[in-house]
């Protein structure tokens, strides 16, 4: 089988791993398997919608490789990265008996990768698995830097485990079926790798929305490429998530609040597009940003589509409520919240103790009111 | 605070970590606490026996080192070592609010500590834990290595972690309390330790069985010293389990499914002395141990009170029931069932693969049917 030309970004971590990226990468994965899996077995874990598209294609490759398949179908969507959809998982691994020298192989979105990951990171103390992302967040974010968990009632990933996989493939032929919405959604997260570590990415999607919006190929594949190499450089300085991994946070104090008190009604990519612009102001606000860089942030974002500001009232959304869902999410220290900020487009700010920097809640006040969220908010 | 004299063994995992033994050890605990743990903020996770001995005494400690604790209640016992506690544990300290800088305190028996540190393990993907086993085979066997997990309906220890703990405090006063049936449990896993890595411990045990069933408490300090650096030096060299953590499963092949297949009506130690037993006699037929080795370790199983065989029928022991058992357990390698044999007293045999060797199944057959189980067994 000749493989495609693909892009290969190795991540540093320990284990080391490799993104392969580029159109039709897909094809790699038999004989990935077939070179690093010696029981020629394994797991695909995938979701409903997922499988519609891609299931039976991927398992017709795997099986003409001779690589026995056992298929678990999740129901799609965030609401089902719980506890309850693992054990799911676990269930259905131990009735088929899959084995330690066996290995997970999750197919689709972020959801589906931090579940599938999850599950082999505590499958009989922890399997070899491999991402097969199919958006492009899933492509840029979710799959890479070894991040799985599950959600709790009480807010986003508070259970989980550091378990790097073992490859990730990400074939951008794929991302031509994603719904136009889930689409956006990712690129928030790319624009995301430009602001804190390659002003060169960022100025890539600022001078040519159309044609990323377009998703010409030549171009996405180096839009992901660059943005994959920003998680890694990131992941690999700091694989145990101690400082520098915490500038991945950037618009994620914010946005997951959001998403917390919407009970997920603003997706992902909305709650840190308007995550980032608020986290922009903050800094703004603590003297660390030029304005002029806040203002390019936003615009670039609006140029792509996304939210700079709530579309209408939350209810429930309030300082407080923001403030206690970072608390119960982990980006709080000793009771305070703690936020990352650029001091420019491209480099990321340090504070007395690292990347984090402790939030002043007058500032976080005016922000919040500005989110253009309820009328008679605080 | 004076602290009493203790023995100190380093286990040099990455992360190294100290077990800390001996008469009033537990006096230690708020000052290695306060030196290691920022946040001065701490789960108690124990059980419904043990806090009704320890958990009024330990909390005192604690109070007034001016630690805040939070204490999360389990019941008792094996069957209660399961997915749904261990999100009763997380449940509890999401309500509490315990964020990353915190850390959990498992106080208990194996159960206590296998559930307490997969709690860690996955809570806000890891945090760390300390180990303060309340019995003898919590001491010598589960709290160190790092092995953490729960069981599931078709098996023990199916979905877990190695999160290593951040110590183990090993207080030998605690065992004034244990009962008789526990404390010889316990025996049982030290035992293991003599006749897999030291031959010393294990002539200790089989010249002194009545001062070591009086647990003098000089005599007990040593033999748990000795049976904590057998396990310190066998995870020490291979943390990740790929091949020399394999001898600590003496015994275990044949005692996790005898507890499987009872339904945990054989405990664990006993399970596991006529395990070995069982085990011993597989080495001999396969001819890897001489029989006079094979008899010196059932001679002193014996003299500790512990069984060499089953005292009643077992209904649905069978062979197949056993493979099967040992199959959905993680003891076996695309399918084959492999064993660990000792070669002589003090030193595990290796074959071709390294200490794992693939078992025959008509030896298996012939000495399931000596275990004195079901008078109509295969």
């Amino acid at each position: 089988m000749a493989s495609p030309d693909l892009r290969r970004i190795e991540v540093a971590t320990a284990p080391p791993y490799t993104v392969f990226i580029g159109r039709g990468a897909l094809s790699l994965l038999p004989e990935w398997l077939l070179e690093n899996l010696p029981g020629r077995r394994l797991a695909l874990v995938t979701d409903a919608a997922v499988d519609r598209l891609h299931g039976a294609a991927v398992r017709e490759r795997l099986r003409s490789a001779r690589i026995a398949v056992e298929t678990v179908v999740v129901e799609p969507g965030e609401a089902h990265k719980t506890r309850r959809t693992k054990e799911q998982i676990e269930d259905v691994l131990i009735e088929a008996g899959i084995s330690r020298d066996a290995a997970i192989v999750a197919l689709g979105g972020g959801v589906v990768t931090d579940l599938g990951g999850f599950a082999a990171a505590t499958y009989m103390r922890g399997i070899p698995w491999v991402a097969v992302p199919t958006t492009l967040l899933g492509m840029v974010d979710a799959a890479i830097g070894g991040k799985t968990g599950v959600n709790h009632p009480r807010g986003k990933n508070l259970i989980g485990a550091l378990h790097q996989p073992a490859a990730v493939i990400a074939d951008v032929d794929l991302l031509a079926t994603l719904p136009e919405v889930e689409y956006r959604s990712g690129l928030a997260e790319v624009i995301k790798a430009g602001i804190i570590d390659d002003a060169v990415l960022f100025d890539l999607l600022a001078a040519e929305p159309a044609r990323v919006l377009a998703r010409e190929p030549a171009l996405l594949e180096e839009v992901i490429a660059r943005a994959c190499e920003v998680k890694a450089r990131v992941v690999a300085e700091d694989a145990s998530e101690v400082d520098r991994r915490q500038i991945l946070n950037f618009g994620h104090t914010v946005g997951h609040a959001l998403e917390q008190v919407s009970g997920h009604a603003v997706r992902h990519g909305e709650a840190i597009s308007i995550g980032m612009v608020a986290e922009s102001r903050l800094a703004v606000g603590a003297g660390i940003l030029d304005p002029a860089h806040a203002e390019a942030i936003e615009a670039a974002i609006a140029a792509l589509g996304l939210p700079v500001r709530l579309t209408g009232p939350l209810p429930g959304l309030s300082v407080e409520a923001l403030l206690e869902a970072a608390r119960v999410d982990k980006k709080s220290r000793a009771g305070r919240i703690v936020c990352v900020f650029p001091r420019r487009i491209g480099t990321m700010a340090r504070g007395e103790r690292g990347h984090g920097i402790p939030l002043d809640e007058d500032l976080l006040r005016e922000v919040v009111a500005g989110l253009g969220g309820p009328a008679g908010s605080p």
